[in-house]
Order: C-alpha cells, then sequence, then structure tokens
C-alpha cells in the first residue's frame, strides 16, 4: 500500500445517519495523514460540513488508490461492483455488526486504518461474476454480481420451472423457488440459507444452489469459476420470474429467458489488517466451536 | 489411445461369481484385437480357464497401458489408487447398475471399449487424495484415497471432538459422528448423504463435510485441492475416533492424533467413450428432472 | 358407502381438455349404477353434451353425498376446502401421473369406484386449517387450507422479518424467506421442499417450516394440531409481504399484521380403495427403496 | 406438590466432583425445610460426610416424592429412565452449562426449588419409549430410552440395510448409518444433529429419523405415539448392526432382528419454576432470533 496511496475515497451507507460521525473522524484521521480525500457524493449529500470535494460514483474509480467503506456488507457490495473495473482495493468498516465483508469495527477503525496504511495488511482477492440475459437471441441486460445472481418466481407464481446447463452441456430441469448462482462471497449470503455449502473465499469456483426445490436430491453443485452456468427459464406460460443481483437490481424475466453467469473480468480486492482470521469471523458470526 | 495400448490389465470384482463370464467374453474380444492381457492375480484365482497370463496387483501397473475394471465402483475406487503412481488410465465396466465410475454397462462393452480402443473417446483426470496420520510428531499411517477420508467414532463412542485447521489456520472444533473430507469423485458417495455438496468431477477442489454435528450451522465447506486439511482428534480421554479411507481400510486414531489429507501426488485418469454425459449419469441415478 | 350414497358431485380438473373424457366415462358408469349425479358447474362449462344437472361450487356440497374429483392434487384441495363443511368425502382420479392426494389412476377408476361403492373402502380423515389475519385488532380475512399457510416475502422484498408465537408464547423471530405452516398433508408438498419432516397424515399436528432461515438452527417445529400458531409480520417498514393458502389464494400483510393459523372446525375425508398403502404411493413418489 | 412432598430423592453426575458442593448445599437447604433425604447410593458413594442414608438406584422410587437431579441431561436422562415407573416428579439442576432438561442452574437452585416446594411450579408430562428386539421369533432384550432408540452400523461397518414397518406396513428400506426413533424430547438431541425436526415436548409423537441415508429423499417421518415403529435389520450377512437406548446402553444386533419402539406405559414428570418459558431455552442453545 504504502507509497502509492495517495487519494482515498469514502463511502458510507446509503442514508444512515449513524454513518455520518464516523466518516467525519475518519476524513480527520486521513487528512492527518496527507491523504487526500474524495467523498461519494451519495453519501456526502448527507454529510453537512464535510471538508472533501466529492465525486459521482461512476466516476470516482478514476481518482482513488483505496475506498473505505462504512456500513454493513451491502454497502460493501455495491461500492466493490462499481469499483471492480478500476482495481481500487476496499476496506469495510462495520458500525458494530460484524460483517462478512465488513471486518473492521468502527470503534477501532483509526488504529486498524492506520495500520493499513503503513503497510501492515493482507491482500485477498475475491471474484465477482458477471451476468447476461439473453432473449431472443439478443444480449438485453447485462449486470455483475459480488454475491449471487438469483433466478427466482416472482409474487403470482409458485413455483418456476428452468433448465441449467453447464458450458452448454444439459445438467438437469429443477421445478421449485429459483436458483441462486453465488460466488464464495455469496456462499455465506443467501446460498447458505438455501442449503449451500461454503466456499472457501479464495476458492476458483462457483455455487450453483436451487432454492426449495420439488425434486429431493436436487442439490447444491459447485462448479470451476471458468464454466459457463446457464439458466433456462422454460417456456411455458406465465412463469413470472425475475434475475436478481446481490439483491440490489432486478429484472423480469420472460419465458424462454437465457441467464449466463461466469467470472467476471474483474475481481474484487479487499484489504484487512495484517493476522486477521477469515474463519475467527466465522466462528463468530455463526456460532462455531472454539478450540477445545 | 490408439497404437499405445498394447497391454491391457483385467480386473473384476473380488469374489464374484457374475464377474467371470463378463471377464472371458472381454479377454476374447480383446485378444481378437491383437492385445496383450494381463490378469489381475486376485482376480484370476477365481477364474478358472483363463488363458492370459497374471500379475500381482503390486506390480501389473508397470506393465499395462489400460485398466479394465469390471465390477462396481468400489472395485474401481481399489485398483484406481493402486494404479495411480503408473499413470495407467481406467475403464469402468458395471454389471448392470451404473454407477458413478462404472459407466460402462457390461452388455454393451466390447462394443464401448472397441470405440475407446479405435480411439473414439474422452478422459477425464479426476484428483486423488493422500492422508497421512502424525502422532506425538511421528507420520505413523499413510494411505491415499479417491473418494474420502473419514474420522469418525468408533462403536463405542456416542459421539468424538475435534478440531480442523486449514493451511494450519484453525478454523473450527466440532462435537458429532465424524467429519468426511472428499474429493470431487467422493462427493457423490457418503458425503452427499451427510449433506455435502456435489463437486463437479474436475473440480480442483476437496470438501470438508461434518457428519451429524452437533452444532447445526457447522456446514460443509468447500476448499482448494492445494490446501491441508488437518483434523486433531481431541486429547479427552476415550474418543474411540478412527480414520477410514475409501470406507476399504481402516486405522484406529488415538487421542491428540493429526489427520492431514491433501492432494495426492498423482491423479486418477479415467476413459469414458466419446459423447458420453456426465450429468446424464447423474440424472439416472439421482432421479433429476429431465429437458421441459 | 353402500346405501348411503344417491347422489355423486363430479368435479374436474379446471379447463382441462383430457378431462372431460373421463368424466363423461365416469358419468355413464355412475349413472349405470342408479346413482344420481350433479355436475360442478365450473368444470360443465367446458364439458359439452353432459347429461346430468348442474351446480355452483358454493351450494353443491348440501345435495350430494360423495365428491370424485378428476385432476390433480390442486384440483382435490380446491374441492376438499369447499366441501369440508357439509362432511361429504372425497374420491382424487389422476390423469395419469400419481398424485399425493389423488391415488385413483384414470385408466382403473370404473373398477376402484365400484369396489369405493361397493363399501369396499378406508376411510382417512385429513385435519384442514383454518388462518385468521388480524390488522389493528381487527380480523381482515380469513382463509381455510388444506396443505399449507405460507407468509413468505413478496416480489420487492430481499427477505422478511416475522416473530413466531405458539399459544401465545414468543417461540422465535426470523429473519428470510418466509415460514410454511402446514398440516400433515401439506407436509408432503412445499414444506417438503423447504426442508420440512413427513408427518403421517392422520397425526394430530402440524409442522412449522421456516424458508431459507438467515440462523441456519431455524429449524422445522411440529406441534400439536390444538395449538395456535401466530405469525407477527414485523413492524419494520416495507415488508412487502403476503399469506398465501394452499397456493391458491393470496393477501398482502401490512407491517405489524398477525396471521393466526388453527385447525379448522371441519376435516377433510378421503377414501381409498380398500388395500391401498400410503407408504407403496410415497415410496413410488419419492423413489424410496423397496423391500429387500 | 405441597403437602405431598415428604422425601426428596437426591442423584449426582456420575464421577462428577464439582456436583459434591451442591448437593451439600442442597441436602442442608432441604433439611431445613424439614424433608426427609434419600441419596442415590451410586452418587453417595463419592460423596463423604453425607448426613443422609442411601438407597440403591432400583428400589429409591418406592421411597420419594421428589427426584433433584443435579448434572447434565444425561445423568436426568438416566434417573428418569428409572424412576418413569414410580412416578416420581423430577427437578434437573445444571452446573453452568444449560441442557434441554436441566433448566435450573446450580447458583440459583435453592431459591427456584423453594418456589417448587412452595407450590409455584409447572409440570410437564414427557412421552418415554419403550424398545425390543426379537430374534428368530422371541423377545431378547427389552429397554427404556427417554432421548432415543437407534439402530446404527458398528465400526466394521461402511453401512447397514434395513426395513421400516409402521404398525406393520412397510414403509421403505434404507441403506446409510442407520435410524434415530426419537421422542419429543429426543427431537433436540442427535436426531436433530441428523436433520429431525423440533417436535414440541409434549406433542403424543415419534419422530422417525434416519442418518446419512443414501436415498436423499428419505426424510424424517413424525408418526403419531400410539404407533409401533419396527426396525428390521436386513438380513444380508455381516451387518455388523447394533441398537444403542439413550446413548447410555446397548446392544449388538443380529441379521434378521427386528426392534420395536413404542410409547412405554410409563411417562417422565419434569417440574419447572413457575414462568418458565420452554422457548426461551431453546433461543439460548440454539442462537435464534429475540423479539424484534
Amino acid at each position: 500500500m504504502d507509497k502509492k496511496i495517495k487519494t482515498v475515497g469514502l463511502f458510507g451507507k446509503y442514508q444512515d445517519q449513524a454513518v455520518i460521525e464516523h466518516l467525519h473522524r475518519l476524513e480527520e484521521f486521513l487528512l492527518g495523514r496527507q491523504l487526500k480525500i474524495l467523498l461519494d457524493q451519495d453519501t456526502a449529500e448527507h454529510i453537512p460540513g464535510a471538508k472533501s470535494p466529492t465525486r459521482p460514483r461512476a466516476s470516482i474509480g478514476h481518482e482513488i488508490n483505496l475506498a473505505i467503506v462504512v456500513g454493513g456488507d451491502g454497502t460493501l457490495l455495491n461500492v466493490a461492483r462499481e469499483l471492480a473495473p478500476h482495481h481500487v482495493p476496499l476496506i469495510g468498516v462495520n458500525l458494530g455488526r460484524l460483517g462478512f465483508l465488513t471486518d473492521v469495527p468502527a470503534e477501532h477503525m483509526t488504529t486498524e486504518i492506520g495500520k493499513i496504511l503503513d503497510g501492515d495488511y493482507q491482500t485477498e482477492r475475491r471474484l465477482l461474476l458477471h451476468a447476461e440475459i439473453m432473449r431472443k437471441g439478443r444480449i438485453v441486460h447485462t449486470a455483475s454480481a459480488f454475491n449471487d445472481v438469483i433466478v427466482s418466481k416472482g409474487e403470482l407464481a409458485r413455483m418456476i420451472e428452468f433448465e441449467t446447463y453447464l458450458d452448454g452441456e444439459f445438467v438437469h430441469s429443477i421445478r421449485g423457488d429459483g436458483i441462486i448462482v453465488a460466488s464464495p462471497t455469496g456462499s455465506t449470503a443467501y446460498a447458505l440459507s438455501s442449503g449451500g455449502p461454503i466456499l472457501h473465499p479464495t476458492l476458483d469456483a462457483i455455487a450453483v444452489v436451487p432454492i426449495c426445490p420439488h425434486t429431493l436430491s436436487n442439490r447444491p453443485i459447485v462448479v470451476s469459476s471458468d464454466s459457463i452456468v446457464e439458466i433456462l427459464v422454460s417456456r411455458l406460460a406465465g412463469q413470472h420470474a425475475h434475475a436478481n443481483f446481490d439483491g440490489q437490481s432486478r429484472i423480469a424475466l420472460k419465458d424462454g429467458d437465457r441467464v449466463y453467469v461466469r467470472r467476471a473480468e474483474h475481481e474484487v480486492e479487499l484489504l484487512h489488517p495484517s493476522g486477521r482470521s477469515h474463519f475467527e469471523m466465522m466462528r463468530i458470526k455463526l456460532h462455531w466451536g472454539r478450540k477445545l
């Protein structure tokens, strides 16, 4: 990190007043370290009296060498997707509730971030997903997802029917609530609630997890991150299906639509304080057993 | 395959009379194609009137370019482990009940094997596991496993307690029936019954699947095949634990023993007739939905 | 059955042409046995040339002693709920695909129904659920359900949060896709896909099954059918939740709504040919192992 | 309780020194309330200086009106089974780690037990299981179980095969690690780890939960407590199966053995301080969500 970090982007949880004080404190701390600060414009609107200049989220990635996100995992997912093409590493600060991604507690953030700025950190590369929706032979939508791409039934549907393909080879048809295509990062989110396995965060793999499938042997499948996972929404009329990206954006699907999910071109780079243990965070969040 | 295949080893299911007729038929067929046949000695003992010379299993790998195994998945697991250091590809012939590994039905075997000998085949590389048991600082046992290495409670135990580590980093402690460290091949065996995910057969990963853990959030974890998975049997007295390799050999563990599992140096090479679909086999065996 | 059966109501799957021929055949058969036939009006609209008089579904229950339903389980669920207050027993005829409830195959229906009319049958009583939705202290909706009452997230929600109570005692709060309150009949429907247990069809119990809960220890709970299960939709703004009855009717819920589910006053009475095995049907539908 | 309680039996965890101090304190407290104390003989052997007379466990039930068990759930299971025929109610005191059955913490035991002795308590009746093992037409073993009867593979077996019957009707055959027949009390013990549902403690039902079954649709089944569950160990040679009662006693099974499990004639009566919430205990032990 060291010398290369000159400009830091600050991002806060959308419309959360609790974030403001922490961002102010962070701004002071970073200015005190002679760093240039740029504020995410959406965040800045809610912070009266911020000293640093603001930039729109769409362009801020060109100017910063580090992004600090204060909020929950949802906020970080959002920022990470947008910054991925710019290769900007991220630090996640949580507001009291430990996140899978936001592992620096706000109360210790200046100490922890100080260490990171001093070069005492670990870098973790996480894969990002890229999705394309094809309708009648044309790509009608593209999106990236850090956690997961979900194809699921709409409000009026009792279930949906779809076929899955892997690198063009037919895998199975499923009737159920839907299916989750999750990155390792997303494997501890919705996919875990649906019975999926935990993928090690740096594993080059994608989990394909059916949601409440009618056939009980439709179990989660883990495939290489070089694979293309395809979900073909059945042509049966009235499926009322939709695709959902990180639970943050969505698009209605039409019968016969194909959703392709593959590894995105870019990765997300997370910075953690040195000595941080991924599994300690897991033990706390999932109430796993400690050393005997 | 083509020109390089000069000598074929034949292996049959241990002490299974049904195998004999098929092996005879196979021997005739292969001799008709001017191939040299070597019979696995354990198999040959049960086949009166076999024409071909026999070799002990321990050394047959030096002389053959192809192994044909007639039996079930259990037989193939066994032969595959032993031949792995010799880089001998295997064909699995089943006796009527489709296997995950033995996918050539005996009734079509001459046609299918004929095609393979003509060069019309797919090669599939599968990772093999290697296990070491360390007791008081010394390696006291090593074994390879094609499906899985299992640490589980013995007959007199109600449960066992152990800690898991990944590349030396503590993951969690578990109380339960045990834990399965499964290769992608083994992910459709015992690990699947214990709630594990299905790993794509060529994925470079290992599944770590707890068996009936007391803590319900102790879910399967999938890690890179470059990782070293370590199971430390708790020092509490009287654990009555044992380690088990492919369900075919086992060793009693003592309190404080460490079981290390990693990818073996060698791989297993399976040959399948061209056009064979892995997922079609899965659909049949698991009653998955066909095309809509 | 014998003497008491004088008038039979015929019901067919909604707008299904395949049903017509079977209903015609059934009508002829029953008329030949000197029974009076009444046709469900919704069904009759799609059957040109039916000889028997029709009755609206709302009132047909007053006049019939037996209902024969030709279609799938969905059709039977519907008819069963409407006839329950009239104590009319039901026979379910399937159109080729064995149902959990419609266990008489159409091709053998005259033989099987003939046996039942001759008195050679088993009666099975199944509990029906009754739901009430309370908003600001007033009951705003009531409904009955034969399979299940489901409270789940709406289309725009990523999850919902709710509290569950049993006979007024707080059980737990859950974040997830929703919750299923299932009768024994419904335990093999959606609840099974969500990880619920199979309840014996005549067990006096209700299964409470969370759908994809964030907390992995939120497991299905089975309670007495004398209990009142209450789901309190959290007051947090914008839950977008709805309640769903047998997957056939639904109502949008508002924050703070309470959904009460209890056993309905009336039961459903199913007639099966003598010697019919519930578990044989289960073995076929779920691919369970046969006798060894 | 009030006037009827004259004689209290005291039971402690087997060979646990930590129990002694608590038993001494309890003895003083109860003597102070003019109650007669009888010490369980197995417990007394480890308590130097106890003032009260001792009785063997086999006969103590004739003389006491209340049993207080200090230890964990395992200790209470044991005492409860032995006292059930004598209709002696039990209070469970835990030594710091909240138990499903031992819900009175040792540090508050005199206050809580004082309240109970003053008549301020709730009674909870729990069903007990009774098992019989039939070999070649003869009953060769009987046992009772408060948690569960388990039929499982022995140490040398990779799996066992068995058939299940309900009230004499064939249900299914299973290949796997075994099967658990659990009471509502046992539904939160081993059965929960094996994927079984939580049965309400007073539900008149039994859960039949397969352990790691090969067929993924072999799901837990909940049946009436009036049912007889039968497990027929397959006649295939060399099953190495055994039956296990509350994890505390066991017997080797032979091929062809039948294990019958039904509700025992007697129940277990637990006393809890008034206002105690079963679900609060569950929320603590299972980390369930609290009120929103």
